[in-house]
């Protein structure tokens, strides 16, 4: 499933996405769509006001994937798996929400969500000549790097000092362009309606990324705005008659990070280092986490988002790693290059091309080097909610006595909101697996560096990882949000994440300085070349913000020959249901055994289309050529797990639940004719 | 559970084993009982006449595990798990053994078992000195280690040839003496009975190494000989009045790797590297074969047997790493070894002491610069059955060519019979599993080693790892018992491993000279002056041998003050599915819940007693002071899992199978009225 973070990936065989975009390959700035492609390819021009549309209707959600606007009255789509983290949140020992799914009868059913934020794009401006200005006179790569980081604070603080919307500047092509990205924020969301896991996630970790699919992946959210539903300036309209085999369609969301313009050295260095230690950290994870839940109800109902977050990571990062390990896959990359250079043949891009692929060679070796420290103290060290309070008290503390720009980025004023909205979130916070992320932390450290290992030693003070784990655990008031109001340095969990942060922050800074400032330059100068040779038809990496992709609703034929239908339907679900009867996975709720007499076994459940999509896309509207919503993104099939790195038209595929299904399903499975109703309402 | 090389391991806090034994502590040598501190302690002797039965009443089992011959008809008493190895192989995909269970109705319907060997310990022949004496005039370490391997390999043949017994010297102590065991060995073995994996394995991983436990853990084998039903000479009785609380009990068993003698630097060792590399590959398999599994019916029985043992080994180790992760049992190490060296001051075998860890400290240096190649060529490669066949059929034909003392120990004459029996066995062979394990293999050297690596490129052949798997295992002609009789040596498979065969025989030789050699040679020098602080008491650790321990029936308080009754029933079966609802690994068999209404509920199921046992103990008897069937082992409790390098008296536990409910169970629920009857008749 395509929630952010989690990456997605094409086969070996396919043209490599970092030369022009090719067949329905890219995922475009909204700013810098591919119009003349469009309308060479698909005979298909949008106007303004419908762009405008499309833009201001999609959300970006806080907690990671894209959603959308879909009525007069602020109601917004996403994915179930977008939505379960705030599922989990709302949920008790009592009240599963995950298992049993919810449907508010009226408005004031609707269950306010503890800390989610929704972003809507509504202005773009280009502020690359500020950023790379500021860091013309720094004496070398590492302090330009500082150099650049601090103007962009600078830049997010006086936007949004002048104009009260979120601002971030957002670095494309790796280096090659920084745009200030202006949104609409919202933290009054609350929960209108979600299936049950067993149907919106129906097939499990089995059928993830696969197809054909069978899942009712929808959740549906409402914006409220001084304590009224929003009546937003735009939304999308449904479509009722959904979308046809060979249709044209587009996506608007927020994939979340690809790597199609890394060199092929950085590809390599990907397959060879990155990629396996990433894996080796789920799979722990993964078993841990699986062994903590099989012992009991509670423990897997409290375990159950990091569980899946980690499956679906996992299941995602062993098909890139998969497409990775085709020898074929980084010989094409290095073919392109050399074609890349023949062409620029006696350019001076040329030569920055080269110097380019050295100063990111030059990162790698460094990532090498810094990655054990930088992924202990910095990334990892937050291993569990309290954890990551206590880092965020202890750095705001000596955050705060400096200037905003002089901040740690995510201390800038700018970002001042959205840091309070998550740090003092009501979310409940359960010791026993706070316990157990604390413990496995801890322990890996030890797995990593020995347990002599004077950090080490230091951080666990004598004793053993689980036992210290349930002292810090135990022993902090974290819990309570009143206490993080007022945080006490000798709270345990405070102290302990006090005393590495001298650490912590040297590995940041070391990584910052030796890694990003060398790619960020590196990777400019290989931008810069990739425009001179191929101008605007390169699309920009994805970065977390708004993309729009184009592609056509279609099947495939797989690796060994089979064809693949573009559409499922409705009854094609009690079919899988049926052959895969005793795995656990594959049992349908109630509600739908119940209703299946009832529901038109013909109704598209789910499709695919060839739009370009990556992990932070799930929850994208897909619409057809009159902005009007025809499906749900919520996946990619196998084939598309390469697509981190390549993208093939042939075989990658987005998989989308169809606008049909939902309206059925909310009709005759959940009783929910009032909703059903408002999104049929918004047609105009 | 505790099937060999699977470890179990005691809190940090117990006193540790290197020196004198304590409380019920030891694995003892057969040979070597302490029968002083038996009769001092528990007033306990044993006849001559009673020990020789209960040696040879011993079985082990060539799949890993122990067992004992418990009728005059040749009945052979295991573990369910110990035999759910030959279970699968005698199943299909609509006769799953493991699901449904299985009761020969007559001895006609009892199932030939594809490769089973059993082994029965019928001498013991000091051979120490001559051991010794072939290694005086090495040159160097590595030269010794070459000379003893040669003499050992001579002695096994030379006591083949003369006896006509499976004949294997066994190095104690780890180098301090050399032991010449002979067996009786016997291959026609079949299955007679065996309840369902639900309630042979109730509470699945959840409930594994923990009790209260409610395991019907049992199968029934039977030897024959010439056709017939083997009328063993010896065999143990049974005792219908099972054990009571406090009573004195032992186990026969084969313990299979303990390393309670390491020195304090050798455990930190295993702390910090060789736990968390084996744990790295068992989360990796783990994961990767319930993925494998999660595809299908078919999918998940073919890798049952994997995943198990996966998951088991991964229990047990993780138990392991938690308690040697605690800083006070490394050094309460070193501060034992400390009190020796003082005892020892100024004696000849202080200084022998010193350098025998100095020895050691070699090896572990050793170790980790020769791990890498060792694990990945020599160790791992056989990935998959069919890659285990081709390399045995490659080095056979080249070892065949020498003098038996001359070859790898392996494919000496004294094993030859044992080496057939398992490479032409007609177990059936899965192409999709083997498919899935030779791609594992091959996508972990690239892991661990780059893609560009030149020896990974050799293997891949230009190939993503998945494809060059399936060409091979596709290619292969060795699935088919004939092909391994006259092998091609073009058959793709073959060629595979010959093409790597140069480069792992030179890992296993870097190995045994660099790291074997001086552990032996540092361990022996250790041993000898252990010997001359503490004499006899000190145990050696487990080899997989015939070992005994005694202990009692006893429960024990847990770390949170909780008291841990010894015994639980079967009634309290009933109460476990109950609580745990919902969790497939709690759910009974069809036949236990028909037969609840008539099943005593009183009848004790499962017990604990401080027996020093470990993984390979598994099927182990547990006897009464008459040496009388009252339990049968099958695991330890999660605080066992230090076993590996301590014991603690005080919360260790060994977990059995009380007879009483093997004999309810076969009559109340299995209708096997003829086979509880025949457990009886062999009461004297």
């Amino acid at each position: 499933m395509l929630t952010r973070s989690i990456v997605l990936a094409v086969s070996a065989h396919a043209l490599l996405a970092s030369g022009p975009a090719r067949a329905d390959e890219g995922m475009w700035l909204p700013n810098a769509l591919p119009a003349a492609d469009l309308k060479a390819k698909h005979g298909f021009e949008a106007t303004p006001a419908l762009l405008e549309r499309l833009q201001k209707s999609a959300v970006r959600f806080s907690t990671g994937g894209s959603g959308s606007i879909v009525s007069r009255d602020g109601l917004v789509m996403t994915n179930h798996h977008v939505g379960s983290d705030m599922l989990a949140k709302l949920s008790t020992p009592e009240r599963d929400l995950l298992v049993t799914g919810f449907l508010a009868k009226d408005r004031g059913e609707e269950l306010k969500c503890p800390d989610l934020e929704l972003n809507a794009l509504w202005s773009i401006e280009d502020v690359t000549d500020r950023v790379v200005a500021a860091a013309a006179a720094a004496k070398d790569t590492a302090a330009a790097g500082e150099a650049r980081r601090r103007e962009i604070t600078r830049i997010e603080d006086e936007s949004e000092k002048a104009t009260g919307l979120k601002s971030q500047v957002v670095t494309l092509w790796q280096g090659g362009r920084h745009h200030l990205y202006r949104y609409r924020t919202w933290r009054d969301v609350r929960l209108v309606f979600a299936p049950e896991t067993a149907i919106a996630f129906f097939g499990g970790d089995a059928d993830n990324f696969e197809f054909p699919r069978y899942d009712l992946d929808c959740c549906f959210f409402r914006i409220y705005e001084d304590g009224k539903p929003l009546a937003p300036e735009h939304f999308l309209a449904w479509d009722a008659d959904g979308a046809k085999d060979g249709e044209l369609v587009f996506t608007w969301g927020h994939p979340g990070s690809t790597n199609r313009l890394y060199t092929a050295d950085h590809v390599a260095f990907m397959r060879d280092v990155e990629e396996p230690m990433g894996l080796r950290r789920l799979w722990r994870n993964e078993v841990k986490l699986g062994t903590f839940s099989g012992r009991g109800a509670e423990e897997a109902r409290i375990a159950r988002e990091d569980l899946f977050g980690t499956q679906n990571g996992r299941k995602s990062s062993q098909g890139l790693l998969d497409a990775l390990q085709d020898p074929a896959l980084v010989g094409a990359k290095r073919a392109e290059e050399e074609a890349l250079l023949k062409r620029l043949a006696g350019k001076p891009e040329a030569k920055e091309f080269e110097e380019g692929r050295r100063l990111v060679r030059e990162s790698l070796a460094a990532w090498k080097r810094l990655a054990p420290d930088y992924m202990a103290f910095e990334r990892r060290m937050r291993g569990g909610a309290l954890a990551g309070i206590a880092r965020t008290l202890v750095r705001m503390k000596a955050e705060d006595a400096k200037p905003s720009a002089d901040r740690l980025p995510e201390f800038a004023d700018a970002n001042r909101a959205s840091l309070e909205a998550r740090l003092y979130s009501p979310a409940p916070i359960y010791p026993q697996l706070e316990i157990e992320r604390m413990a496995s932390m801890l322990s890996g450290l030890a797995e990593e560096r020995g347990l002599d290992d004077p950090l080490v030693a230091r951080l666990l003070a004598g004793k053993s990882p689980r036992t210290r784990a349930t002292e810090l655990v135990r022993g902090t008031k974290l819990a309570d949000v009143a206490a993080r109001r007022a945080p006490d340095p000798a709270d345990p969990m405070i102290a302990f994440m006090a005393s590495v942060d001298a650490e912590a922050r040297a590995a940041r800074q070391a990584w910052e300085d030796q890694v990003d400032a060398p790619q960020e330059l590196g990777y400019g100068k290989i931008a810069a070349a990739r425009f001179a040779a191929f101008g605007d038809s390169v699309y920009p990496d994805a970065t977390f913000t708004l993309r729009m992709s184009y592609g056509t609703v279609k099947g495939w034929t797989s690796a060994d020959g089979t064809e693949v239908p573009a559409f499922t339907t409705i009854g094609g679900t009690f079919a899988r249901a049926k052959a895969r009867a005793g795995d656990p996975a594959f049992e349908l709720p109630a509600s739908w055994i119940a209703a299946q007499p009832k529901l038109a076994a013909d109704v598209p459940f789910n499709f695919a289309s060839t739009n370009d999509i990556i992990g932070g896309n799930s929850g994208s509207p897909v619409v057809d050529a009159d902005g009007e919503v025809v499906g749900l993104v919520f996946d990619g099939n196998l084939d598309s797990l390469a697509g981190d790195v390549v993208y093939d038209v042939t075989r990658n595929r987005a998989v989308s639940v169809d606008a049909r299904a939902i309206i059925e399903a909310m009709r005759t499975v959940y009783g929910a004719q009032s909703l059903a109703a408002e999104l049929a309402g918004a047609a105009r």
